[in-house]
């Protein structure tokens, strides 16, 4: 019994570090080293940095006398865990040539040999090294997302607007796009949370009552179309609708429409995964600010979904969707589901900890808790996350101006 | 009756407008135009601004055929309401020296004749005016406390660190300090918030219930020779206690100490408003930011209180202390009284609307709602609070990297 | 006979002391501390710093016992003198409001009161000493042309445009416009520089011979009129006619006109020292940087002079013209008279020393010499230049970027 | 005769296109995307703009119905030509992963077979097309010492400090360093620059008198060790010998040493392109910026010479060292041949047009008078200059602050 379960985890490291060198294999070596914005990492760290999580935190531990694979790869490799070492800075990722991709492909195989062994050698694999090896999953489940989303941005400042591959963004047919509807619940105290019977992320923990307020949330994002309406009612010129900082952003920046966005001759393009083509009106709008999802539901008189609210309203809901492992990343409408997998859902939720939640020792406590300041909390999942990745519980988070993110609006009100 | 209403609101304009005067009376015309960085405004700026809003809001909508004291004022001394006009930069309010400090004490007895006036007349005045008045001297107490903490920022930088006022930093006794004592409460369904019989602002309305964790919170504020042992331990060297923005401004802004304090010759002094003067170490710390205030608390091992658990905590204290009116501004503690009057207290609550909250239309739709991001709540007041201006579910709000206010660490930790 | 030299030096000094109250007088005590931007300093800096520099350089090393008068000036008003003390933030000027404007008039008059005397008691002043207080009022000379262009950029960003004073920008009768023409010279060697017989500052020293080409040279600077051509033939927009680094500025500032111009309704103003005035197409061109300068001269195919070719042309004119004494600031055509006190005129020079020039040591070697590099010569004075203190072999000297001053084009060819 | 001339260009060319790729052999793929700063360009760039010359100012204008080989070439690779097209930013030059390097692999194999053609099918060539094909073999050589500098900027700041080659920094035996003497020169009218009988670029002509003072130059650069004492003597921490750009340079960039220095537990070390390795006390000091030359020599009590008195110093030495064609890079010592190949030599003289020079029309006119000004004339050529690029009244020139070419001291003094 013990070996099944060991066999499981197995089988899941080997599908998600496959998965990985699926999602770069249409890449040129010339693409894997760069960084077209500081938010963004190359290709070819995310390939070290997730090798190097399962290097530094497992085989560093459980494998007597193991040394690290490439030398100065904890500096190199590491993102923020300040406790381990000094990382080397994030600005500067697409500045190192060395090690080549070549490498660090070696580098990833060396580890995984390691790993492999450590699951099959031993018949009883203590809880702790389990639940380190399903983190480490976990954590590379999320950069293959960042791969997807960094590599969009990559491309999308080379004037050559190249494709990372063909054919995924041509939609045939958005006939049956789902008129927007509000699904009303009563309030009353509800429990958030998870207490993690299966994987759940710390800050996904503990469950614990919250009281809400009646409210109502719409059935669907918000559609390209839709935010349009809001383009052309000069939404980007007037204050009126903006949180201070948001407007201050949108001056600053010059934001005149969502991020990808570019009007040739009257006619909007967005930049997508197989090159610039015209803009779906049907498709959700994606690659919006918190800020810009803010401005949107108050132009239109509502407001955004806490994330309680959020997660009361689909906490019945199954995980269906078109993921990541679909390589699609057209954020499809499929008519009755739109709740995951189809875009991130900015909420009006600043990401703080979950009240009596346990803070984790060590470099793994700053896995996620110590980047609860100056964020709001995202919900559902888009086309780019992986399928086995997302739950209901599950709380993603960025900074309110941040568009690299398949990030988009579902509205939500008040109800008396 | 009604005019009895009149006269307590005649009363407080008065009250209100003469303090403004007076804590600017130790000033030299120089001092007036001073802007020592781009979070502080001119005291000119702050006389001249509250009396706009008192000519923007109220004589231009209530006394036909006014006009504009000074023109171009508007735009001058608007500050963030979009809506009305663009607002002169803020960043540039110290390089406006016309018009003079004479000019802008004119416009002030000029708007102050009128609205005096319009209170004097009529025997009934009609709700919303009333409203509006009252805002305005509320509004006005908020800046009595910003020309305090501008100037102490404004004379630090000056080499030869002048004094508003001498003597208000002579503590004589401080024999009576509290020892560091837990206070528990055992949570469940609380109310926070008010619906405003008498005057608060629109960010604590309205009451509304909200599920309690069982926590305990501490009796007073940290002392400064308490923070001392933070930055002895390293505190400001090691990332570990720091949340992953704040250890980014720690570096970037090479602190190594509260705003204000300076290590000469082994001794810590700190800028008050009488002059460079030695800590005390008895007094509550203070002048730091969310940041600092969230590492202290997690390297002695607590955490800072929800708002919510500040509010529920101390919802039947009276509001006592030495508050601006003393001009004493030193932080004293009085053995029973640290609750209000001492410093602002950083929860570890972003600035978020409340449930069921309805925002305002129009100019005064900007007060409070459009800064709810990126910010986080203090509670309490300070000793350059004026005194009939705090409540207990009063709720100040700053970007976490902010010093130059009175602000200081209350500890708080869960209960099980 | 050195008592007449003292009598002589005395009547120097006082005239040249009084003239700077002279140009403040219009001031309200609030235009002292502003400083619009980092390239200007405030008006109390500049009378704290010309006195200092007779106090520092002087009264320290030619009166036994004395102190210095005001705590930590030497630090507040030294300015680049980094052998002295560290100066304060020259950005930072404008964040001191003390000591105030009466302290600093106070100092000026302690300062002038002991420097009097010094010239009063001594039948023989010493040679070394002479040259001091020479060069201190020669250097205070400077700083009333500075006085002038940085009160006319503080002006300037005021939305109000104050006047510095009424009616110096009313031109009567332009119809004396001299038509452009050129003054052709044969070239071979010439001397340039002098050798001090009478003032001199370092840099125009020695006297040395220089090799020169034929050329021609324009018989009076470029007119606003003549510089519109340019403007409205997209000199602006072209990169064609520019540096490189001209173009990288002009790209950068978004520059589109000359300091102070602005297009209102089709009609381009300008701001004066007596506020907002429509262009006067006859008066010369001014505020425009070396950058324009040269562009301008390339676009309409000509050159900009060598500082040597406009020392040679004009080396027997004698020095008449409007000067800063007339505080008329028009920069006004006489008809006869544009070679001196009409505008600065950029020359095609980098600001280097000149051969055989010996450096002086000591503090005073940081006078002109440590300026010389990333600089261009200008020649001749604007109206804001005190009258004696201009000669031929004069040198200005400003980064190329550099707009606020009385700057302009005189156009030069070769010939063959 | 004709073909004659064509054989010789022709085998220019192709020797000067091989060497190119000679240089680029020792790299991985990904070493040619990088931009390791904004000064520096990507290897794969060079390949590309210096094929793009070849391409837009010969292949367009003398091959009739031939198009661009690259889509969008012309502006990626285009670099300053603002009249041709809006060049691609600079500073993102390195954030462009297509054409990969195999595409401008092929894309500089097409445009050679094509000039290659152009060269062999003609008997007799026009003039103004062998100049451009001259002037495209010389500007690819500015190319290859920019792809040498550049390299050794990006490789330097990777922590694995990986080596271009190994064994180029092994110096065997310097015993036979040269005692520092001055060679005198008494002045007089010199002839600078030339008229171009072979190949020269615009900016050394024409030949033109140039009057000089006596004076003494060095017969050697200065040494590492000798620099050394300079940063002994506190030489970064005083203001007093820097030019008043420099310091603030030094300051705001906080240098302490050379570029590429690093001092490891009180040992010098310096990156080279073979890695990390001690100073050498015997070889020229490089990496240093004017400024510092400009200190270091002022320090010393002498003076960096002019370019005309460098010239005429040097104008009948032969051009003999250690070029780029050696791959040596070692700046070393040959014991009289230190004048050319050992590294450039900073002049007092800011870059300016010669006397009576004439200016370039169209893009060619952009190729060196569009950056006269803020620059500073070195001469002399490093160990990373192609041999047969160098000449006595060349002028090589960068901004004041640059350190990344091989850029060294030669002092100067006045002599009467």
């Amino acid at each position: 019994m013990q070996t099944n379960r060991n066999n499981l985890l197995l089988e899941k490291y080997q599908y998600t570090r496959n998965l990985t060198l699926h999602i770069v294999k249409p890449l040129e070596i010339e693409d894997f080293g760069m960084q077209g914005m500081v938010d963004v990492s190359p290709p070819k760290w995310h390939l070290a940095h997730t090798t190097w999580f399962f290097e530094d935190f497992i085989l560093m531990n459980y494998k007597p006398g193991y040394n690290y694979y490439l030398k100065d790869a904890r500096r190199l490799f590491n993102s923020y865990y300040e406790t381990l070492s000094k990382p080397f800075p994030r600005s500067k990722r697409g500045l190192i040539s060395r090690p080549t991709v070549r490498e660090v492909l070696d580098y990833r195989s060396a580890v995984d040999e390691e790993i492999i062994a450590l699951l099959e050698q031993s018949d009883e694999l203590d809880e702790k090294l389990c639940s380190l090896i399903l983190l480490g999953i976990h954590h590379e489940q999320q950069h293959q997302e960042l791969l997807i989303t960094d590599l969009k941005y990559n491309f999308s400042i080379n004037p050559l607007k190249p494709a990372y591959k063909e054919g995924i963004d041509n939609p045939s047919d958005y006939s049956s796009i789902l008129p927007l509807k509000w699904m009303y619940f009563e309030g009353g105290t509800t429990t958030i949370g998870t207490n993690n019977n299966n994987f759940s992320f710390d800050n996904e923990q503990p469950a614990h009552k919250h009281y809400l307020y009646p409210f109502s949330i719409a059935n669907r994002p918000i559609t390209n179309g839709e935010y349009l309406e809001f383009i052309k009612d000069n939404g980007y010129e007037e204050a009126i609708n903006w949180l201070s900082d948001g407007w201050e952003t949108v001056t600053r920046q010059k934001w005149k429409s969502p991020l990808y966005w570019e009007c040739i001759n009257g006619t909007w393009f967005q930049f997508t995964l197989s090159g610039l083509k015209p803009i779906v009106k049907e498709q959700p709008v994606t690659h919006i600010s918190f800020y810009e999802a803010d401005a949107y539901a108050r132009w239109i008189g509502y407001r955004l979904p806490t994330e309680q609210e959020w997660e009361h309203a689909f906490q019945n809901t199954p995980v269906e969707g078109k993921f990541l492992e679909n390589l699609l990343f057209n954020e499809r409408y499929e008519s009755d589901k739109t709740i995951f997998g189809t875009v991130w859902e900015w909420t009006s939720s600043p990401y703080t900890p979950y009240p009596q939640s346990a803070r984790q020792e060590g470099a793994l406590g700053e896995y996620n808790a110590k980047f609860m300041s100056n964020q709001m909390v995202l919900r559902g999942g888009s086309s780019a996350t992986p399928c086995n990745h997302i739950r209901t519980t599950y709380r993603n988070f960025f900074h309110p101006d941040k568009r690299w993110q398949f990030s988009g609006i579902r509205l939500a009100k008040e109800e008396r």
